[in-house]
């Protein structure tokens, strides 16, 4: 029983990841027939095309990008599409740069300076094609003119440890930015502007994902302006920027692009991918494999153990009483959840998902969990994430290994390890979050 | 759209109260016919009765036991019931005696003594009806003999401060007392013994309901000197808890009984009311005045505000996808969570839920939040709950309260009361833990 329900767990994150393939999802939104070509139930007709640029950012940006050269061949006129150490493919019509992911680096600085003098080149009747995924917006590093890059970190620094919110430190990275927050769908304009976005955040909040470049931007100077009052950090950031975002208040320095600006009507964002179409092919492998499959939530998000109690909570529901769905049951969940490092142990937020659920579920006869981060990668692992069932508090003892133990010092890595439950899949290419899997047989 | 559905939230939750009803759930499950008395679907021929005695201890106890006076009316010998000051019913076969809780007292032990005394003449042919809910462990405290009272708690606090699991603890506590983990089960056998038992845990463990007086114990002496290893705390327990566990580990003391002993044929436990009741009542509720309900778990536990985070989750599915249920949804939870108390503020775990969610849940339309303790108390507030909509931030912020900050401080209490959305039910008279609304329109 163990074994299969770790293949068919297995054989379900394939069919979700699958979904969420990058170049495929790519193809299935974009078709060319003669001169027509098709994005997301739109028609574009080509002949009207003086130029078609090809750009982007982002950890699965050149593959998109190449699935878009399969498409488009010969037609495409130049372009340029940054992506992470590590993650090019084999594009031969635009140019690749590889740049520093999370920390922006110098070659990232220089692609996006490529990047933006692309863009200046584009008029009306050109056709910008722009590859968003994950990472977008650390591979675009382009401060405002007068501002460097180490300011602007020191600035976003600032705002994390006064205890700021995402979103107000999001307003002011965009107002510190040439491209985020609809910066470069204004570099872009007058040309037409499609971009095709694969999303790695929860909601799919298209103004948050790679920070939002072709986007409008609802924060303004004033808002950034009271954010620095609010926690009192006025004079602790750069002059630099400080400067530019009074100046910026006081209107001597042009607004990021606003919802209603002419820019976004040649402007079209489509998300080709995202957790959603992930869960939604998992829900499907699922129930085609003989499970009562349910998508809890693609929301999730919160410390990891309190999480997987809540987890844990509902598959006990399904086990005593055989709802929200009766068994054999499969409880799909998705989003990202964070965990609070408190001990020296090696793991990620999948794995620990998989050992708390593991120790809350010890005896819940016919309990399973799954958990794997979609890129691949769980935490600074190998792994993408673990497999347990309702005997692993059990099967650990008999190894001498203590689950709360290894929960208490965060080490889910070893854990598995020592049980042979890691899950390995090497890195999948596209990166949707997470896939958590609750199943009662 | 607030008030009616904040409106809908009350009318759900007196329906879910209903179904718990101490004395309501006695006379469902309780019927006399002629001689007969007809108990959970088993019958008992009253005229082979000697004595009826009526006993028990917990919260709704004496309202439990005047239910069972109002059925029975003269055929009851005699009873002692204990329950907590200010809880009494208007018994008149049966003494009450008002006691101690959460922390035990000299009446407790005394009523304690009064019920041992009694138990101990049950014969054969005697019928005991045993009354037993939430706070029935803190009201009933006998320590075996050469124990006392105040070495039993010293020995607890030690198991709390040193880190043991909550069965550890029980596991030894049943070995320190006369009535816990089956105690009082032995000291009414040969008798038959039939309790009542209104649960206030998770999962509805019989051993874990007031310690499971009535109820086989699976913990061994052997155990808790395991324990007192594992946590090396032997040394520093009172002597006489650690003399009287070495002697019970070395076959000198008997031993609490354990599953399959013969006193186990002469009793029976029904569990006569509990969450399960309250949240399918609120269930059926909802969907008579026309949400599509849905019971997520009656398991709930965790850190309030992360425990939110899912359930805001889940709420945000059914508001961007119609899943699990489709609008107008109402998802109902059980369980009881918990807070780790950071800030000097005023609240309880409902509170803290409510306005977690109503955070997370800022500016989605038509989502509605509601949580309550059943017993009508949160917290140490005269509020069962609050309630809170996807305005909440928007309201508070018109009125000068910042919702980020009132949660920091763990001051939910001052928030709602502000908002005047505390909601006040008085002693509701039962308790089966929370019950939890989240509602999209």
């Amino acid at each position: 029983m163990r074994d299969t329900v770790k293949q068919d767990c297995v054989t379900i994150l394939r069919a979700g990841i699958e979904a969420v393939d990058p170049s495929a999802a790519v193809k299935k939104s974009v078709s060319v027939t003669g001169d027509r070509l098709q994005i997301g139930g739109q028609d574009y007709n080509l002949s009207h095309c003086r130029n078609i640029f090809l750009i982007g950012a982002g950890k699965a940006s050149a593959v998109m990008a190449l699935a878009i050269e399969e498409i488009l061949a010969d037609r495409i006129s130049d372009g340029v599409v940054i992506t992470k150490y590590g993650h090019i493919s084999d594009c031969r019509k635009i140019t690749l740069v590889e740049a520093g992911h999370p920390v922006p680096d110098e070659a990232g600085f220089r692609g996006a300076q490529s990047l933006a003098q692309m863009a200046a080149r584009c008029g009306e009747d050109d056709l910008v094609l722009c590859m968003i995924s994950g990472g977008g917006s650390a591979l675009l590093p382009l401060p405002v003119t007068g501002v460097s890059l180490e300011e602007k970190q020191e600035t976003t620094k600032l705002l994390l440890n006064c205890g700021a919110a995402i979103h107000e430190i999001n307003a002011v990275r965009k107002h510190l930015s040439q491209i985020k927050g609809g910066g470069l769908a204004h570099m872009v304009y007058p040309a037409t502007l499609i971009s095709l976005i694969l999303s790695d955040v929860i909601g799919n909040d298209l103004d948050v994902i790679a920070s939002g470049p072709t986007v409008p931007d609802r924060s303004t100077f004033g808002d950034c302006v009271d954010i620095l009052k609010r926690y009192n950090i006025s004079s602790s950031i750069p002059d630099s920027v400080r400067t530019h975002l009074l100046e910026g208040a006081s209107g001597k320095r042009r607004e990021t692009p606003k919802p209603g600006d002419p820019i976004f009507k040649k402007t079209q964002n489509l998300i080709i991918g995202s957790s959603i179409q992930c869960l939604e092919a998992a829900e499907r492998k699922a129930r085609e494999i003989g499970y009562n499959s349910l998508v809890l939530s693609s929301f999730v998000e919160g410390e990891t153990r309190e999480v997987a109690k809540v987890h844990s909570a509902v598959l006990k529901e399904v086990i005593s009483f055989g709802r929200p769905v009766p068994r054999p049951a499969c409880l799909i969940s998705g989003g990202e959840t964070t965990v609070t490092i408190v001990g020296g142990g090696k793991g990620g937020r999948n794995q620990e998902f998989v050992l708390s659920c593991g120790i809350d579920l010890a005896g819940w006869r016919g309990a399973h969990v799954f958990s794997v981060g979609t890129d691949g990668t769980d935490g600074p692992t190998d792994a993408a994430g673990a497999y347990a069932d309702w005997r692993m508090v059990e099967r650990a003892q008999e190894l001498g290994l203590d689950a709360h133990d290894y929960l208490k010092r965060n080490d889910s890595y070893h854990f598995f390890k020592g049980l042979n439950d890691l899950i390995m899949t090497g890195p999948t290419k596209t990166n949707v979050m997470d896939l958590r899997l609750l199943i009662a047989t």
